[in-house]
């Protein structure tokens, strides 16, 4: 079927379902981030393979939405079908519902699936909608009746995460749970989201590219608590450990049931952030308790088990790097490469690390101007040819059983323009900057993002990103509530606690000709020497490239912190190398003057 | 009266109102911060004299909430009387609500004089009362009864502010308001902020202690516009002025039938942020579109005439500064002196400058240990001796017809300690670090309140109070919207735009010993280089204690932007000073290596 074929088809079953609007997210039921393909609904109907998107579909029109990372991409993709793009303002923002709640006349009927929105997302829409007399249906699954070849639910084993691992059992996460259900009074939490039941039952999956999640709801309760999952997907050996535990394995469509039967004494905590529509309407007599998941901010502040483990994980990683970046070094000496040569040489020598699970984000190796374009991801049909000269951004990590990486560098490939250097070292200084914060306890994200930027602003420059985000611990690479950013969302506001870990990464992209980005990640720590701050320790482990550096704008502090993280870099990770591979990290951690 | 009998008398006006609680808060029907004598109500029935507080009093308790900066001062006022002071965990929050809605029991009736509070708090007040089954009534006003020798409502009549001070005309700033409202389809805009209406007027007046403001009402209609004041304030020839520009006089009493006059055609604006309840109710059968002032952000980001005036207002002040500070030193070389003296002799040097209209709020004048109480303020009954050793702040501001200032320093008196030369050399460099950034179009205070505090925050010290606060031209020496400050308020979120003036105070203070805080005020203007940037401009013109400063603390930035700063000071005040006075500001002046 052609993507203008399928529009044929799902209009076809609006009618039949009496809708005249219809909305497709980018979403599964558990508002995951990254989503298996099974719910790639979207990319599906409309042929568009960005991350970001909602498609709106009435009688006379057919829009894509999707933000500026995409809307090149999606133009490009869309060609020649009757899908049309639009530029949303804000990321992720609903503006397309604004444009339907304009175009469409009064008492339309506007459906979608209930499945695949949160509770937040629907009474925004209906708040928009309410006003022009239009009526949201959340009950409208067209995507099972039309979609004929829509791949099966995936089918991928769970394995447990051990404790030695974890720091923390499976009991005793449980009954953290607990300690903030009685507060609220709730007889059961009903968690949703995949990290957040992998985290609490120290299980992993493979369900969803990159992320080690399996699909899956948890209903945690005052005594018994219920994994509702497809049953084969459990070896008998987790089952067992899961019961003794109290954790009894449900089928994963029982949810509806489960929650349907809560009779009106109980109460269950739900997050309205990701709870879907549908699961709201389960719940028919029971009575809810709005909360963010509990979990959330314990999974986000590590324990130093975990904190041990990263560090060791970082320092696999950073061997796997020293190999990978100097065989691109060598092996442009000889003969050109491919961007995406680059990205799967990277997978590989992360492979040869001990307990490598896989990629934590399909690596972005943008060389020059590709660089400049901020989510740009080789592939095999579409990569640049990488030569010895200009500059190379690589944005990659890994998965391990003991911690999630994700580390960019950028390397001059042959002798940088002095505004490269400039640039960079301005990117650098903002780096450093935010590395050697000290903050008092109770500072948010918000507070802190410009720290990184007053080296780009002195010179009339900035980024259009985030300085940071989350990272999950053998989980996924995004992981909320923390991250530094001009905006007061749930990154600007949360405030940082020691424990969690976070992405540290300035850049500058410069359209057209190349783009800048170093990225190392930082954990907070209680600082030393006063009791009521923190300050970051950074964790990642590998050279900052000194060609693209521009010593005479260091200052003292600058060149120490450099200096030292080299000094780091070098004694943690050269006792797994080999003489030859030594000597190429002495080299690229040399002291600066 | 006693105080106890005053509460004596009001719980007997409130069993009469049928009312089991009544709520006593800080302000005016304007919601100004600085209120005139007739509505010291609190102030009146308690006997705390404190600028911020709500009473609340049931049958069993009588309590005063104040926040941190006040309790102290609220438990010695009120020693010796039947109130309690309670401290609130946060400045202006609800918890004498949420205590009532704790303590009071099902079907118990809260009353509140509505004119004395915002729709948006009353709305507050009911979504903590209406779960608990308690009604709040809001029209009960009990003071008028209660209250026998209550001050009139201040008389004093207003003057115009002209054009050539303004930089615009009445009848463009009305023009200006008319297309906001023709944005929100509004017939009428009703303005109760009484420096928005100063503003849009070209008006002032003497009505409020420091604040050039006067008690009225103004409602702009697309052609007619309605002062509503009391008649025998305004001069005739102001009338005729008035009604020129399509703006007519009504009794300040008749607000109230004419929002009930209003019929169900016409739509009228209002702030709920600032509308009163009261006013709210009166409102019948008009629409209503809520949305903020739309002088507040044209008031905020003053012109070139204002700028030019204000540039001129703060050499004034400097010189009446040189003269003050000269005269601190000079008699303290022969006697001591009280903080007191030196705040009354403060306002003597200022109003020998031209145009100068009293001071913009009561001097902070600290000396040693009193520096550490950050609201300290000397009063002829108690004001500390001052002698030729240890730290003075001092935090003053005039009002000029053309312009508003508002200023601190700390001199060392005597010779500073290391610790006190250290922790102002840091709070220096945090002051220095805003006064240079430069920031993108759109960064809004939360995002750079960080930069005043960085140098503190690395010697783990902090000051408990935001960074900055707008202000206003020949008005509010407070003025919303913008500012710097740690938190998602009006302040913080505000979007920093050229024009805005601003204050850039940061501090430190050692509890039981000393302040120290050193304000400037900064004015947003374009960067010249950059076009999407903007950059500050420093306007106060006074030199900063070289006595204070650690030269070695500071880096080569640091120090060019100090000695720019003198020079800039020494050109501008010297034509206006004697030769003697001359030596002492080129002394103050001098360069640093």
């Amino acid at each position: 079927m052609t993507a203008n074929e399928k529009l044929t088809a799902l209009r076809a079953a609006m009618k039949n379902a009496g809708v005249d609007a219809y909305i497709i997210p980018s979403a599964d039921p558990h508002q995951s981030e990254y989503v298996a393909d099974h719910w790639k609904i979207r990319e599906w109907a409309s042929g568009f393979t960005g991350s970001a998107g909602y498609l709106s579909v009435d009688a006379h029109h057919a829009g894509l939405w999707t933000d500026s990372r995409y809307t090149a991409q999606a133009e490009h993709e869309l060609t020649g079908t009757d899908w049309r793009v639009h530029a949303q303002n804000v990321q992720g923002a609903p503006e397309h519902i604004q444009a339907l709640a304009e175009s469409l006349k009064p008492g339309s009927v506007v459906g979608c699936d209930g499945r695949l929105f949160s509770t937040d997302s629907v009474r925004a829409m209906k708040k928009a909608f309410d006003p022009k007399d239009i009526r949201l249906v959340t009950n409208v699954d067209l995507a099972s009746s039309i979609w004929k070849d829509r791949p099966a639910p995936p089918p991928h084993p769970v394995f447990e995460h051990p404790d030695w691992y974890a720091g923390r059992s499976r009991a005793e996460k449980l009954s953290l749970v607990r300690q903030s259900m009685q507060k609220n009074a709730e007889n059961w939490r009903l968690i949703t989201t995949l990290d957040d039941i992998a985290w609490t039952l120290n299980l992993r999956g493979a369900d969803v590219e990159s992320n080690p999640t399996f699909i899956a709801y948890l209903v945690v309760g005052d005594q018994k608590s219920y994994l509702f999952i497809d049953d084969q997907k459990v070896p008998e050996e987790i089952k067992i450990a899961l019961r003794h535990d109290g954790v009894h394995i449900k089928p994963y469509n029982e949810i509806d049931p489960f929650l349907h039967d809560l009779n009106e004494n109980q109460t269950i905590g739900v997050d309205p952030d990701t709870l879907s529509r549908h699961l709201e309407l389960a719940i028919r007599e029971a009575s809810v308790f709005n909360s963010p998941t509990p979990t959330q901010r314990l999974k986000a502040c590590k324990n130093e088990t975990e904190l041990r483990h990263i560090r060791y994980a970082m320092v696999k990683d950073g061997v796997a790097l020293t190999r990978a970046f100097r065989w691109i070094e060598q092996t442009l000496a000889q003969r050109t490469l491919t961007e995406y040569e680059i990205a799967a040489m990277l997978a590989q020598y992360r492979s040869q690390q001990a307990d490598y699970m896989g990629e934590s984000f399909n690596a972005i190796v943008s060389y020059k101007k590709n660089g400049g374009v901020i989510h740009y991801r080789p592939t095999p049909e579409n990569s640049a040819i990488v030569e010895k000269n200009d500059i190379l951004l690589i944005d990659s990590g890994g998965q391990y059983i003991d911690g999630t990486t994700d580390i960019t560098r950028t390397i001059a490939l042959g002798e940088p323009t002095a505004e490269q250097k400039l640039h960079f070292t301005l990117v650098l200084k903002g780096m450093i900057a935010l590395s050697m914060l000290k903050f008092p306890v109770g500072t948010r994200g918000v507070q802190m993002d410009a720290v990184a930027r007053i080296p780009l602003w002195e010179h009339g420059l900035n980024y259009p990103h985030g300085t940071g985000h989350g990272v999950g611990y053998f989980l996924n690479v995004h992981e909320p509530p923390q991250g530094f950013t001009p905006s007061w969302t749930q990154r600007g506001k949360t405030v940082m606690e020691a424990g969690m870990l976070t992405s540290n990464e300035p850049g500058f992209y410069k359209d057209g000709e190349y783009g800048i980005r170093i990225e190392n990640l930082i954990v907070a720590v209680p600082d030393e020497k006063y009791p009521d701050f923190l300050r970051f320790d950074t964790v990642t482990l590998f050279p900052i490239d000194q060609k693209m550096t521009d010593v005479s704008l260091l200052d003292a502090k600058e060149k120490n912190w450099l200096n030292q993280y080299h000094q780091t870099v070098r004694r943690e990770l050269a006792p797994h190398l080999n003489p030859e591979e030594r000597d190429w990290l002495a080299q690229a951690c040399k002291e600066i003057g």
